[in-house]
């Protein structure tokens, strides 16, 4: 069974709330979670799209809807400030880790996203990254050199540029078995698929 | 208990698989639905906004994710073309209907979501508006003359622009006891807002 690609921002409220749900799904339906850091900042140069609280209208409802959908979901959730932040420094650690020390993947990703959206620290700050490696037995100083070698920061361009290719214009976006779902709102109909299939 | 609003617009795909959700939700929790109609095309002048479909990396997903989401739903769907249409016509005939035969909405709502979105009929031709109220036994020489009212088109104009005021940047959007829900995939939300009141 192919894993549950994930691609994800570390700044993004939905793909937060995702990222709390996924692994338990998962792990229901017998499959593994492909974590894939995505810049949400240059998908919108492409689809010309900004990020959700810049949008007229849309910011204010968006903002209510976040902590409402975490309230549904019962997950704890604090809008943070500032709101979005660069996820470079993020991506690229995540990047390393899932060649350097696959098994402690999901604990750096799960790490970083509650420090931004439960306790409010700004993991747009390569030291905050630094330290959130370090609070999870990670060691932050090899992380800190690994990215910033050229051959990351070219991986990482490569990685979201094929990102943008296969269609993925937002965040979370899921692919299962080459099917693509986007959006937290999306689980239930990645749950059917997970259960019985194609529909 | 106060009525479910319900914003929608008559060329929206996923107004259409809510509109065929909320008659069974509203029943349940003993609320009447409040058809609203929308005209997107003014709320995407405020918020910067475009068609789904027209967006770029966006608009070939949101086809697959409408088809995707009446399968899920049970719903019969068809991606109509032309797509989208103007909604003026329908909408100001909702808002005389609203007023002359407010008994004759539900039917007129659902009959023309269908005739476009299962039947594949041009709903942005007046003549067509005229044949499907004409279908389930409205006067379609009344409805053509009172849809050319000045009163009419102001009323639309009035209400568009309130409903902006409001927040209403898409479609389908509702409001239950001053709550806003945006989108189809927000039924779970408000349904547990139905049963359960705020949280």
């Amino acid at each position: 069974m192919s894993p549950i690609e994930f691609y994800f921002d570390f700044s993004s409220p939905y793909s937060y709330l995702a990222a709390e749900a996924i692994e338990p799904l998962a792990a229901k339906y017998k499959r593994t979670v492909d974590y894939k850091p995505m810049l949400l900042g240059v998908a919108f140069k492409t689809s010309g799209m900004a990020p959700l609280t810049e949008i007229p209208l849309k910011g204010d409802y968006s903002k209510r809807d976040f902590a409402r959908s975490a309230r549904f979901a019962g997950v704890p959730f604090n809008m943070p400030h500032p709101f979005p932040v660069s996820t470079v420094t993020a991506a690229r650690a995540l990047l390393w880790l899932k060649q350097a020390h696959p098994a402690r993947v999901r604990d750096f990703v799960h790490g970083l996203l509650r420090a931004y959206f439960v306790e409010g620290r700004n993991i747009g700050e390569a030291p905050v990254v630094a330290q959130v490696a370090d609070e999870i037995g990670l060691d932050a100083a090899e992380m800190a050199v690994a990215v910033q070698e050229p051959a990351i920061k070219d991986q990482l361009k490569r990685h979201v540029d094929e990102a943008i290719a296969r269609g993925v214009f937002g965040a979370p976006f899921f692919f299962i078995d080459g099917e693509p779902f986007w959006g937290n709102d999306r689980l239930p109909q990645l749950e059917r698929w997970l259960a019985h299939g194609p529909f």
